[in-house]
């Protein structure tokens, strides 16, 4: 093994702008914060650490839960740790599936054991609490799962009206936040919702590993009542809770420095302020609307269940989908999202995230798709920059 | 939400010096990698990241297994991305259990509805082969597991023999390699290891967040033959592998940065070569070990059996164990590790980890050992740090 002549070259990754369904750009304070020197899961200072993590995920999530900290995976841990922890074989679930994570969801579901009932629905469109009554037929039900930002198709879905159907069902809610935390307003307690997890590369503009979690006080009783072990050891709500929690019982080593990112992340979310975060976000959302639309593009989600930061736009037709993609990349650095599932070649996803929604990416996303569009013959209708100035 | 007077100050965490069980000293080269600008999981620069990590694990961990790459999450994610792949309902498992990584493994394989059989040995003590066989009395067994490093006692167990114990049983082979990996030689291939997970905290020195995984051929076509889905999603090897080798279908985002500091760490691996590493933690570990026989302290584990990398050293009588962990982190800033499960309040662990197994490091902890037992009145028997560099 001595002497390998074969060892690459130390990273240089290049620098990009990421307008796509996330990773989002990440601020440099985050980025640093990633660097500072690793110090051990139970020293006192990294104790406090998680206590303030702890006090500004339950502010950007809207709840007092005791339950609320990061999970040590990415978001689609987050999503099975709701799942593992609240489902017990048998259980009846309630799935809204509209895009990839409500039908991830189902396939996480059953993996439990869960009797599932999927009520589906068209993607780049919203569901509405009909649509799961009409599902639900009357029988009760153990959970109701839906998607309050959907990222494979940037629909928004009303969460509030979800609670009124869950409570006939006897059902808790569970909502997925991955996309819509901290660029949206999200209220757990506001809304009623059980069990909501989140990921960090998207609106929190901090790289990808870690998906905050958060249970209601139902939530958890459901999990204390439970007659048989969460299946998933390492997302045992049981287990995880005592080293989050008072007890600061050993459990796995915490990844110790994406959690630095995760609480470098948050506080820039608190200072900039919550409202301003989210009219932030929408403002931007609302510019790259009005420049798409007067390029004479299409958008895919109607207006009023549309999100701002993650915008899918129709491919035109006679335009090369993944050419435009690599065409931004190579020639402006610019990354873009495809479409996923039945949107892919269909669509475009543009995300406008955390650090990354800022009126420059609006121009600079619109004057370099007019571009690379251009390229292609595509003939340009409009100004898109007045008309995103005009916003 | 808005204007929220009570946002924490960003992070200042205290250089420590980490000589515990993990998470270990990280170089600086990989602390800024963490901090390198993010990119997309399907950026071709961070593809070619990829290949070189799984090229430079593969080295590392002795073996041309096709299945070679770090899971999403930290060691413990490991093991059990291992058990649910391999266990099916019903399943036979034989584990072998002398700490708190096998008491685990059983726990594990529980929840993945194995019918597990443990293997129980002292605690600071290597199982043998026989005891083993004894354990399975003739019966087969689909899987038979042991833990290369026992993290919570610092026990080395030989792997080599524990193959014919499996072939015997008809069952596959699974290793903890969380500790060893990197700091003693590890040959997956060389010993007929079919599946391992390790973890990037110990001696591969970079901070905690992802375990790195490796399956056999034959590991691989258990998978494959599974009549059952593997019970966890994100966990499901059939998925992830698809994401790590040729198709580059999406899973889940990978957590990129953290990513980043593994590539490097790697790298650094290569760069010194496994021999001259695995030689630089036998050295250190032997000169701990000869000044701390010198100050009159007793090693938990009998010499032929020791890791290098991580030593248990009994607390001697009337020593307050916690106020010397306590004065070694305020007065020094020096982490060592406590006791687990049964060894509790009994022993500390001191770890010589990567970048952290260093003659200076030794001197160190020899040093500042001295000095706070010395003030809780402990007989210094002789000059540590003769016998430390008399090795």
């Amino acid at each position: 093994m001595t002497g390998m002549t074969d060892v690459p070259a130390p990273l240089l990754p290049p620098t990009r702008t990421l307008l796509g369904p996330g990773p989002s750009d990440v601020s440099p304070s985050v980025l640093q914060a990633l660097a500072k020197p690793t110090v051990g899961h139970l020293d006192p200072s990294f104790l406090a650490a998680m206590d303030e993590i702890r006090r500004m995920l339950r502010t950007v999530m809207g709840t007092r839960n005791e339950l609320t900290f990061p999970m040590s995976g990415t978001g689609s841990s987050g999503m099975e740790t709701c799942l593992v922890n609240l489902i017990e074989p048998g259980d009846r679930v309630l799935v809204g599936v509209n895009g990839v994570f409500g039908t991830r969801m189902v396939d996480v579901a059953e993996r439990c054991g869960a009797e599932v009932r999927a009520v589906e629905g068209e993607w780049g469109r919203a569901l509405s609490p009909e649509a799961f009554r009409e599902a639900a037929a009357g029988e009760p039900f153990a959970l109701l799962c839906a998607v309050h930002a959907e990222t494979s198709t940037g629909v928004s879905q009303q969460i509030p009206p979800l609670r009124e159907v869950a409570d006939d069902l006897g059902a808790l809610l569970l909502v997925d936040c991955v996309t819509s935390l901290a660029g949206t307003p999200v209220e757990l307690d506001l809304w009623g919702v059980d069990a909501a997890y989140s990921g960090t590369q998207k609106c929190l503009s901090c790289p990808p590993g870690l998906s905050p979690i958060s249970f209601s006080a139902r939530a958890e009783e459901r999990l204390r009542a439970r007659s048989k072990k969460v299946q998933s050891w390492y997302l045992d709500l049981t287990l995880v809770a005592s080293y989050w929690g008072s007890e600061r019982v050993y459990h796995h080593t915490a990844p110790i420095n994406m959690l630095y990112g995760l609480h470098e992340a948050l506080r820039l979310v608190l200072e900039e302020g919550l409202e301003e975060r989210c009219a932030r976000h929408r403002q931007n959302g609302r510019a790259l609307w009005a420049g798409l639309e007067a390029l004479g593009l299409e958008l895919a989600v109607p207006e009023a269940e549309r999100l701002p930061q993650l915008t899918a736009v129709r491919v035109p037709d006679g335009i090369d989908e993944a050419r435009v993609r690599r065409d931004l990349l190579e020639a402006f650095g610019i990354e873009i999202g495809a479409g996923l599932g039945p949107m892919r070649g269909q669509v475009w996803r543009i995300g406008l995230m955390g650090a990354g929604s800022t009126r420059k990416n609006v121009t600079l996303c619109l004057s370099a798709l007019s571009s690379v569009l251009a390229d292609q013959g595509f003939a340009l209708r409009g100004d898109p920059l007045a008309a995103a100035a005009g916003v």
